[in-house]
């Protein structure tokens, strides 16, 4: 009998996150006057303590005991040898993922909900705001903060909270409130809805609602947090890569190919960085996002400062982006539907240190499929973009004959979504593209602002 | 920081099942003409292996080797202390649980559904049918057939089969085939539908369009599963006791009390028989199972010979119960609304081996919501009446300043159930109790059969 998974003890977790920021040059992000950002600026939005590691370069953190014991819960999280993926592959390639799945809210989305509640505990905040888009962010910062004791305030685009109650169950199971957006609570939201009271939400709407109720807050005990795109989200995500490093070095094994599904960009970074930093000195690995045809900013967004929401009330950041007003097709994996890309994710690609992939939604399903019928687990939507790029790299190890070692992030479970595998099964989903109409009206978004320099970080 | 998991490697998995027929006294299963019932009249049901299994009296039962490797797909479970509900309760009492949601379709049930499909395969079966109420079962099966090439048929109570489609499509992703019952598709369901075409459908309905459909498909090739109840099924089940004596023994514990809820007692039975043999030889230990008020076959029916189904297709069997026609109160634990019990837990009952306890369903998810506050982790309805009575002893710890030892079993999560925990916390539900009338009626059902004997095991 092969061995499927390998097994680390709570006491050989990881006790630091990697900095990717250490290692590579970043443009800096710009504030509406076109000059570098200071951390002052966003002292209303985020706690200070937080705000120092989103502009720190040291290159190893130390995970705070408290959220140690918060990890605890579901991390280490396992290593699988997915042996059964293999054969149904046929192929000589050795394939390893990382079941992040096993959280509560059942993503990898905790990993740095976690630390974020307990940093704006640590700084004396009581009540955190976001917005979520399909649900599974609000999730994971409704169950971290209910581990801290903190309120949390949840935007949810309103059709997505029409059309998949349980998430906003889910929250309030944790003790999270959950609001569709656009609501009454914010001027940002009775704007939308004064001009019109049917709006169905946008993230972009959403997220001013949050920044809104945060710095409106004047008892000063109310902050903001982002679940993507931000350099303290792909730290606190690196546990899954370095988590993983530690179990294939258990079994004397390292990947040849490292692959996540990129949205925002904190999964692919959490899996992937830790591996980018051995490419830096010198490995050979094959590193790559995995991000929708439909929504291909990797693939065939340009290099550019643009903003993180389609208001326009964030600075602007140096990203692959397709637009800040762009409104991805309604592709069923809602984490994958964003506009730009995590900085950090984007330079990588820029430099061509790691390469985009882009995959179309039916074949996306297709290998959330063969994994659930071999693996036995059902995908998220998100995740099984990635499997589609795994079952194409094993099909090409069997091609050439190379025994690969293929290590890819589960990135969660798909017990929430399973309406959009029904649509799938019955034949009603189709192959959403990305025209040259879409690209060159997206483009007008970002003309005017500043361009980020080409930098080389080695 | 308190440790949390207690880790088991996959070498470190029990090899075999533990059998309690070799350790206590059983009436036999009665024919229609009160005569016991021999393995040959099953044969048309279920392969003779199964068949062999469920009337053998060895002790300990090899695990086949393809069998494991299934398992290993999310065994060994974690066995998880639960450091923050003991602080939530403020106990002196070690409360460690074993949580079999990390299964693919995230409950108990796969430890009997991959033996059963995989026996089914051996025996040369290339069809199973099955029926499923709330639709752990149904799931279960289906993704069991799907790692074995065996088609999967389920017939699921048409009320459930409305209220919970996504149920359906899980069952679908692994291939297997839900229809509502009735349905037109067997003789049992279409007389109903001929009487009544608006149906809601039972399980007692479910059960004879299974049973039906397997005994009449001339080939030979499809047989029947049943998912609780039977003697081999609480076999299976044993792996999660096994797993967790081991794992306890790693930390140096053993418990003090053993909870697991119990509807057709299986999830029960595996966590506990393995320590019910301990306690055979004279270990102390309190042990119970936990049962909701509204459908209270342990605490309130009487020991009696009775049909397993409501239509009195099946043998009769020694058990308690309330009745083969008592229609349990529309609680939202579905898994815990069956008329009667294992035989092999309502003997141990009846010999004052076991303890068992009733909770009423407010208490239950009360309990529900403690545990996802503090542990993250969202159980199933089911689940929450085991962690009432976890809550019960722990607080009598707490009161008596004990450091009991509580082992319970988390049986499964409630991601597809939380549209019950949205009425829950809406104050949309009550708690249903099952009165003298009711007791009265019911009991007419059993009146006229034979009467089990009252054995005495040791």
């Amino acid at each position: 009998m092969a061995m499927r998974k390998v097994v680390l003890t709570e006491d050989e977790m990881p006790r630091q996150w990697y900095n990717i920021l250490a290692d590579i040059k970043m443009n800096p992000p710009l504030g509406p006057d076109g000059k570098p950002v200071s951390p002052d600026m966003l002292a209303p939005v985020f706690p200070m303590n937080l705000i120092e590691q989103e502009v720190s370069s040291e290159r190893w953190i130390t995970i705070p005991d408290a959220v140690m014991d918060v990890y605890r819960i579901w991390r280490p999280s396992p290593l699988v040898r997915a042996v059964d993926l293999e054969k149904a592959l046929d192929t000589p390639a050795r394939i390893y993922f990382k079941n992040e799945g096993v959280s509560p809210p059942g993503s990898h989305k905790p990993n740095t909900a976690v630390p974020q509640a307990y940093y704006n505990k640590v700084f004396g905040i009581k009540r955190i705001t976001t917005e979520t888009g399909a649900g599974q962010w609000g999730s994971a910062l409704s169950f971290a903060c209910s581990q801290f004791g903190l309120e949390c305030k949840v935007y949810m685009v309103k059709i997505s909270f029409e059309q998949k109650p349980y998430r906003k169950t889910m929250m309030g199971v944790w003790g999270g409130k959950c609001v569709p957006s656009p609501s009454n609570e914010t001027k940002a939201g009775r704007d939308v809805l004064a001009q019109n009271p049917d709006s169905p939400g946008s993230l972009g709407i959403a997220i001013s609602e949050a920044v809104e109720a945060a710095v409106s807050d004047t008892s000063g005990q109310t902050r903001y947090s982002l679940g993507s795109v931000l350099n303290h989200v792909m730290l606190h995500q690196t546990v899954i890569g370095l988590e993983a490093k530690n179990q294939l070095a258990k079994i004397g094994e390292y990947p040849d190919i490292v692959i996540g599904c990129a949205g925002g960009g904190s999964n692919f970074a959490g899996t992937a960085f830790p591996f980018v930093l051995d490419k830096l000195n010198g490995r050979q690995i094959e590193i790559y996002p995995v991000e929708p045809a439909a929504c291909p900013s990797l693939t065939q967004g340009p290099f550019v400062y643009d903003h993180g929401d389609n208001a326009g009330y964030t600075p602007l950041l140096p990203m692959h982006s397709l637009g800040h007003n762009f409104v991805p097709a309604p592709i069923h994996a809602g984490g994958l539907r964003y506009h730009g890309m995590a900085p950090t994710v984007s330079q990588l690609v820029n430099e061509g240190v790691i390469e985009a992939k882009a995959v179309n939604q039916l074949e996306a399903y297709e290998a959330g499929i063969i994994f659930a019928r071999s693996e036995g687990h059902i995908p998220a939507p998100e995740t099984t973009h990635a499997i589609a790029q795994v079952v194409k790299e094993a099909r090409r190890a069997k091609e050439e004959g190379k025994e690969k070692v293929i290590l890819f992030n589960w990135s969660g479970h798909g017990c929430l979504d399973l309406a959009a595998y029904e649509k799938y099964l019955a034949g009603e989903l189709s192959n959403p593209v990305f025209t040259a109409e879409e690209k060159a009206k997206a483009a007008e978004a970002f003309a005017n602002f500043p361009k980020p320099q080409l930098l080389k970080s080695r």
